[in-house]
């Protein structure tokens, strides 16, 4: 492997490892012997890459920010929806998502910096869009929205997490939102907006677990067969439709819960970006 | 003293001591040491009325939600608004709703239990009172809008923190309600809803810093001239009336920045109960 690529790979090990542990124990218990033990990398290592814990902190608080991209097409007040019910399926799935959130929360005790900068500029930035296609009241200022909408999503996914380890926590969301809409937008535009947000995360997690393993079948029975997988079309999409979601979650799919499989922090939120 | 008496007053110090710790300092990092230090008790003493750290915590969090009482009398609506701001008063200006807040946000953390039932179930009251006198829409779940309402006030007073050190904090609490209450309330009831509060909580604080200022004065007066300062009316209301609020905040109220002097706990709220 070549010497960039290898560092890139180095700093990434940390990173997971590091927003794992720091979803464990919080910023204060998080030790760095322990981010080494899970990183699998040498003290020399992570301090090449970070001078601190409290820089390995800040990145994960970065990575957290550029999890949920809003698509840009269609409604923005669904967008909108959308991204915060991606970013709360994150939170369910998605070590870096939590330890981000937690990060941010723990550092406003600790005198850091604001970390909600960022998604309150984005939000403000959708509802600006929404103004612009007539969804959003013309006299809603989006920058006071968007804090409201911002701090209110970050004091709900406490709560849920309190209630029911975040369990309730696309519901609650959706309360959310049924909440907060009538202020800042049409009834009409109201009536077309989905507040568990336009695409079943969770559905489409399990689908995507479904797909692979069966990918993965297809290829083995392809390769003992001694033929071409990538030729083997028919038998793959005839499959695919029948089986529906048993057999997934009770390998795979299983460790997560009711939600279906884990899900990699940007994956679920291209797909559903695609899929709008 | 009575021995009871004294066991009450030592109860006190300690938990009044560790809210400042837990204020200043967190959960993880409150030293048992430097709560003995700001209590003056002695280790005895504290493990008298506390098997650990974490009885002091469940103490502190208990104190804080008896903070509030609801008025019960005029618009429930504009009670449970006016709650929220004596709350968000005290979250300025008193250690011990600081720490109850800290604390309960940490727990979730620590995965300790739910923090906000109380303040659930007490919204949840005052919302269905809301309903009776035809205030809040029926269709509305009481315990559904209240566990939002309590989840945003969360978050709001978090970002307000990381914003502004909570300088904002009263003007987003009622940012807070122009978004929900329009989900909630009859357009016609929203119109009379002060969203700030009915009663200047900072106003009030400074005319006491200022009346018990005055009254400190002429008391101090009294005693050189040999007089009895309670016959001594006239100049009291006359001077009250014309200092306005100036030579207040240069002293006591000084220290509590641009909403008056400190305030206990329990104290605003009676005497804001008292002036609705």
């Amino acid at each position: 492997m070549a010497k960039q690529a290898r560092a890139v790979q180095t700093w990434r090990s940390i990173v997971d490892a590091a927003a794992s542990v720091f979803d464990d124990y919080g910023y204060e218990r998080a030790a760095i012997s322990e981010i080494l033990r899970r990183a699998k990398v040498t003290k020399g290592a992570l301090y090449f890459h970070f001078a601190s814990k409290e820089a390995i902190a800040q990145a994960i608080m970065d990575e957290q920010t550029s999890t949920v991209e809003f698509e840009q097409e269609g409604s923005p007040l669904q967008s909108l929806v959308d991204g915060g019910q991606q970013f709360a399926f994150a939170l369910r799935h998605n070590a870096m998502a939590r330890a981000g959130t937690r990060l941010s929360i723990e550092g406003v005790f600790l005198g850091g910096p604001h970390p909600w900068g960022e998604w309150i500029d984005a939000t403000a930035r959708m509802l600006e869009l929404g103004q612009e296609r007539g969804e959003v009241f013309p006299q809603i200022d989006p920058m006071v929205s968007a804090k409201i909408i911002v701090a209110s999503f970050t004091g709900i996914q406490l709560v849920s997490e309190a209630d029911s380890g975040r369990a309730d926590l696309r519901e609650q969301v959706a309360e959310m939102w049924r909440h907060i809409l009538p202020s800042i937008a049409h009834p009409g535009v109201i009536a077309h907006i989905k507040p568990e947000g336009r695409v079943d995360l969770a559905a489409q997690a399990r689908e995507k677990a479904e797909r692979e393993e069966q990918e993965a079948r297809i290829a083995a029975e392809a390769k003992e067969a001694g033929s071409d997988p990538a030729t083997d079309t028919g038998s793959r999409s005839g499959g695919a439709g029948l089986r529906g979601g048993g057999s997934g979650r009770g390998t795979r799919a299983g460790q997560a819960g009711d939600e279906g499989d884990e899900e990699p922090a940007g994956a679920g939120v291209a797909a559903a970006g695609g899929a709008a």
